[in-house]
């Protein structure tokens, strides 16, 4: 594939994401461990996460991790309160603010960040670009070391951030980053090609509409599925927790609505399952990624054995090729999504 | 019309809404005193909000309206990770949760609050039901006194729970509740008629899928607006905030997709302006909620003068009305939506 063929560029970003996440691994190791050391020395007693669009979405990964693994109350940021509003802030040697963006250029994010730092809360930034306004205004940064990513869609920056933000709560708990060794090689094949989920490209080549829910760590995945696809193929895609498709959403769900449940073996899989079988009881087509539902879904894609806390780092991966391959088969080109420009700098 | 016709309990609760915002504004202003001199007292460092569905629209409202009136950082919890992951929390002197709950029953937010309680926080439960099992886990309750809500479509609880919410934050912050004095005759035209958002109804006959947008205080009533009409007219409906909907969804937007920007004067609409003539320059048709934008919108609903904070509350009420008309319009019942029950007790 040359770079003239659409969606080259996406398809280059979801290849790349083995060695991106190996070189974060081993060349981000003391990024990591300072930014961590640093956390601990500060005891923060709350934790805001602060980012837009993709990173977002690794925001709120970081947010099931910092609340189960660590029981700190941890809130996602909603930065126009500081940008536009001009909150009058309190004191905040208590607080981590952990800023995640690719670019690290946006302004609102850059805004928000000092805003809180002036007011003695300490910032450790996690961004894909150590010399941008983000990484300087933060007092540790992670540089998620995925190389530049050229396609709009963002694909290796995510799991980038993601594999970022596990090595700095893991660190910052004093546990061991060994869980992750294992993590590129397992990932190398559903990388390399859409293979994995090309059947489930076939089978939603004409819907217009796709529901996808996931629980606890595996549900930001499923949001930025949705944002994959929405961005590449312009499909109506909503991404809900399992609770939260109960309570009205789950009415929009007829027989043409497909439902991609976001799946890894564990307590979120096994939560989904009377959902799953609720909703195939109205004979609603459901495509269960992971293994964890296999049994009760329509179809399944397989991952390979991750503990439940990593698993959304696989997870992520088809959801990419599957947004990439829908665009494709469509005839849109997912390196020219309509409107989008790479670095979408809000205030 | 009588109890016999399609919406005519839904259309009930939103007629409603200007006496029973009267009545929390008379009756229950005293369990808001007491709850605001409780939480005064224990002057929490952080506060977490948790509630699903409709209430978690009115809890991202109370986020912003502490993070900006009060300088305090705030999050939407993620209950699951109590419930279903078991988090070890951390000691909790220093924390507030808001549990908001129209039946005050789900079993995931119980476990929440109880959870956070058992560690010192201090609990405040704000529902429909002050015996429900919420408000006995709390250690102060308002009772939104909204009246029981026969219909499954949450209509006159959710604007109930807006205005508890600001009685609450603006007696914590030692404000006057009189701003609020007049909002029930403000709102009562557009509680007692569909009317003013007919030719909206009309223009949006055979939209299949809609986009709603706000910032700040709005952007939660945007997010409320799209539930409405997912659950009672099976639109897609997608809400983003301004500047998330620039970080990747707005590629999904064509000529066919309506826009609907909630849009109260003030600081949130003046800066959705450079959104709105982007859109509209791509030809894309955008309805305003309010008064802010409407020399740039293609059309606009007007909403009485209140301040930006109070807004919110009246510009709920046409989008109410719009997810009722655009339901008896396509043939469904908004009383019956398919697969919903009013009680939703989620895990």
């Amino acid at each position: 594939m040359n770079d003239s063929t659409a969606g080259s560029q996406m398809a280059e970003g979801i290849r790349e994401q083995p060695t991106a996440l190996a070189r974060l691994l081993g060349q981000g190791r003391s990024d990591v461990v300072a930014a961590a050391e640093l956390v601990a020395s500060r005891a923060p007693r709350f934790v805001s996460l602060v980012a837009r669009g993709t990173s977002d979405h690794a925001a709120l990964y970081a947010k099931y991790l910092i609340e189960i693994g660590l029981g700190l109350p941890c809130g996602l940021a909603s930065p126009s309160t500081v940008g536009l509003f001009h909150a009058p802030l309190r004191d905040a040697n208590d607080v981590l603010v952990v800023a995640v963006s690719q670019s690290g250029h946006s302004p609102d994010l850059v805004a928000y960040a000092q805003a809180w730092r002036e007011r003695g809360a300490t910032v450790v930034s996690v961004v894909n670009d150590p010399t941008s306004p983000l990484a300087q205004a933060s007092d540790a940064c992670i540089d998620v070391r995925a190389g530049e990513e050229v396609a709009v869609a963002a694909t290796k920056t995510f799991t980038s951030e993601l594999l970022a933000l596990w090595m700095l709560v893991s660190a910052w708990a004093g546990r061991s980053l060994d869980a992750a060794a294992a993590l590129p090689g397992l990932v190398s094949n559903l990388s390399a090609s859409p293979d994995a989920i090309s059947e489930v490209a076939d089978r939603y080549r004409f819907a217009d509409r796709v529901i996808l829910t996931g629980r606890g760590y595996a549900y930001p995945v499923a949001r930025e599925g949705a944002l994959k696809m929405m961005e590449t193929s312009y499909l109506a895609a909503h991404a809900f927790s399992g609770a939260d498709l109960l309570h009205g959403p789950i009415a929009m769900v007829d027989t043409s609505t497909p439902v991609l449940v976001v799946a890894p073996s564990g307590i979120g899989a096994d939560s989904l399952r009377p959902t799953v079988a609720e909703l195939r009881d109205r004979s609603i087509d459901v495509v269960a990624i992971g293994n964890g539902l296999g049994d009760v879904a329509t179809a399944s894609v397989d991952l390979p054995d991750l503990p439940e806390e990593l698993a959304p780092i696989a997870a992520a991966i088809p959801l990419q090729w599957l947004a990439w391959q829908l665009a494709v088969d469509r005839g849109s080109d997912p390196d020219r999504p309509r409107a989008l420009r790479k670095v979408t700098r809000t205030r």
